[in-house]
């Protein structure tokens, strides 16, 4: 049986043909920046036909970034794509681009941990969690060996999980993991503090352009004393969070993933999982394993979302 | 069909018969404080027969105040009961003394969840969180319509999710939702305060006894500017670690139990409720309902295990 799956960035868009669990075909475009949603449709419909030109496809999944309801295949709302502030029906609008096929869809965290769960760092393991580390910090829950989707599709939101109860009354941030973790809040620290006087290889290297996870990188490999200490708190705070998810959850390993995890790599992985350990109920290690399916992720675990669908 | 339900607490056993969702029988003891693990097993099985001496009960489900495997019946380790150091299996234990029947056993959380969810305030709602204040911070989650135990049956644990991740290295604990919303972290810290000076009601009235819930509320009734200040201080952490949960797990409703709310009321609930919407990831407002089992809950959701182990 042969799917196709497309990954709805807000910079790219990326289609695979999947067969038997392997990429026989894909492509990849960018995000169309005008013209809203009707021409982020038409993107998707066209690299659906490019991966799959003989529609040999029973059907279609999309990860989209911004939660859907169970079953409703609607992206109500999505700040990082042109024109999407109002609900789309994306299932009932691709599938009139794709000759009537069905299509599924959900949540970009999501598919990506059904793509770890099924293919990846987490076959096997029937409670996990899985954190994808980039502009925000997004994750995905399987438990019971199913995905937690939640009532309105709201499941997953670890970067909006509270890590600092305090830091709203301070007048800071909310204090929500995704403020010390997240690329966005990262640069914005990084640059406070530069502009206070602490300056870093960060900015003076990326000057007015965006501070990329391989910068980061480099500035730890090059002992930044600014990017050391923002990464140890991100390492902290997300020790913390995942702690709390596995306290609520008992979820037996975590899948780490996403551009800023895999810059920042094993060393990286190792402290946080360290500082996991003594946050634990009961002191259990719980494994942090690297995400295998990388950038594919979320355009393979559309394609699973077909599968799931017609069971 | 009738069932027993048994709750073993720290201090108390409270056994009860019911019979089609209502209890017929109830009978209350004090928990052995020496004789071990045997003797309380002893008297969890007196307390069986005397609420049900002609043994119409077709099995036993028991409330214990520990995680418990799932399906195992065994409770490991409880730092509140007396000599219970290593793993004993109630289960089979109280089997034997109450004419092989079969007996199933969950964390005492769990149970009081179920029966919020099956019977109290929870009725009709698939997706909760039933959270418990006392001496510490208890809670049990339903899923999807079914109770989330987890793998080692450790889920649960929201007196362990961590609301300040920077406590632990500024050496003051662990930065968990326990440390500011249970009981005994609170005597902690108003005896620690008093003692520096801040004199308050909740000592001086308690003396050298401990400080209940009783006095608590009192204590905020007269004005007690320290009670105030730590009730306010429980109420903001305790409304950052329900946001995670909601945030995290797109529950619907929060039910809210055990001695210390009772005590507090309406109006702590209420200010809960409204720190968390300002946190809610999509702002909607989670209601937060009284638990209405009150002091049987334990024992009821514990009966209730006996028709869920059948099924």
């Amino acid at each position: 049986m042969a799917s196709i799956g497309i990954d709805l960035g807000g910079t790219k868009i990326l289609a695979v043909l999947v067969d038997n669990g392997e990429v026989s075909s894909r492509h990849k475009l960018s995000t169309p920046t005008t013209g809203g949603p009707r021409a982020i449709l038409d993107a998707m419909g066209a690299a659906a036909n490019e991966v799959d030109p003989s529609g040999a496809a029973v059907g279609i999944g999309v990860g989209v970034p911004g939660p859907v309801a169970p079953g409703s295949g609607v992206l109500r709302l999505a700040c990082n794509l042109n024109g999407w502030s109002s609900p789309v029906d994306v299932a009932r609008e691709l599938s009139v681009r794709c000759d009537r096929r069905p299509v599924f869809v959900d949540n970009d965290c999501n598919v990506a941990t059904l793509a770890e769960h099924r293919l990846g760092a987490g076959r096997g393991v029937d409670n996990l969690v899985g954190v994808f580390l980039g502009t925000g910090v997004g994750a995905g829950l399987v438990l019971d060996g199913r995905l937690r989707r939640g009532p309105h599709g709201m499941a997953g939101e670890i970067g909006h999980t509270f890590v600092d109860f305090r830091a709203q009354a301070h007048g800071q941030h909310q204090g929500e993991l995704e403020d010390y973790a997240g690329r966005s809040a990262l640069e914005r620290r990084a640059r406070e503090l530069h502009f206070r006087g602490e300056s870093s290889l960060l900015v003076s290297e990326a000057g007015e352009g965006p501070i990329k996870s391989r910068l980061w990188r480099e500035a730890l490999d090059s002992g930044d004393r600014l990017a050391i200490r923002l990464i140890d708190q991100a390492s902290e705070a997300l020790a913390a969070a995942l702690a709390t998810v596995v306290n609520l959850l008992d979820v037996e390993i975590v899948v780490l993933g996403g551009g800023m995890a895999e810059r920042l790599g094993p060393a990286f992985r190792d402290d946080v999982a360290r500082r996991l350990a003594s946050r634990t109920f009961a002191h259990q290690a719980v494994p942090i394993r690297a995400a295998e399916t990388g950038d594919s992720s979320g355009a393979l675990g559309a394609a699973l979302l077909v599968e799931e669908g017609r069971a």
